[in-house]
């Protein structure tokens, strides 16, 4: 769809980095300053919703979400990972996979919820640098999966 | 586990009503005023995290996760469905299945972000009475699964 910013498939280096395309979907690592590790499969045909794709395809892109999970848990050990797939912004599949901590920004509302404290510097630095590690664990478990 | 109130495995009227329950997990019809149609799956052993599943008790989850989207969408006609696992407060598995409206309290913003706009009490007492057809679309649908 000519309006939609996720069929557009332009991505700027401010918003985040490219880990992997496939014929059907990419993922991103996300720039987010709250946030490291937060990281975005992007079906890349336009369908509003789950139920609209066809098995197959789901099954295609839940697999590479909890490939997501699998991979930011072993690399950024989070308290929890949150996984979502919202598009009310976008309506356009995507789903959010995100390392969420005891002290991140927002815990224990979602990443979506008001701010109630601030990560210090040093503990954002150490996560980011985890963050670093993300594409090549990701990389290597889609490997395994096809 | 001993101080998890879905492991307590106890819903007040007040709460929602149960759907359905199966070995795995049960299925919820939430009673939220601001949201009516607001489903959740909840896994009934204590497991944190999707990863922590099998491949066939993630799939089997997803299915009914997805059972519950398209009965949703048939029932309520929502402007989008927002699906979401996050467990920050309640680290054990459960699902949010949500009906979307352009006009509700959240929308465009996520159910856990700050409220925008106040919803005519009609508007809210029309969906609440279509949400009341949603027990018997979703066992519909799981009728047909297994």
């Amino acid at each position: 769809m000519s309006n939609c910013v996720l069929c557009k498939d332009e991505l700027k280096p401010e918003e985040g980095q490219l880990i992997w395309r496939g014929d059907d979907c990419r993922i991103i690592l996300v720039n987010d300053p709250d946030l490291p590790g937060f990281c975005r499969v992007i079906w890349n045909r336009h369908v509003a919703e789950m139920t609209d794709l066809t098995y197959g395809e789901r099954e295609h892109l839940m697999n590479l979400v909890f490939v997501m999970e699998d991979a930011i848990r072993l690399v950024m050990h989070p308290d929890k990972v949150n996984i979502a797939a919202l598009g009310n912004m976008v309506p356009h599949i995507h789903w959010h996979i995100i390392p969420r901590f005891k002290d991140d920004a927002f815990y224990p509302g979602s990443a979506w919820s008001p701010r109630i404290q601030k990560v210090p510097e040093l503990v954002l630095s150490i996560r980011q640098k985890a963050a670093q590690e993300l594409p090549k664990a990701i990389l290597e478990q889609i490997s395994r999966l096809y």
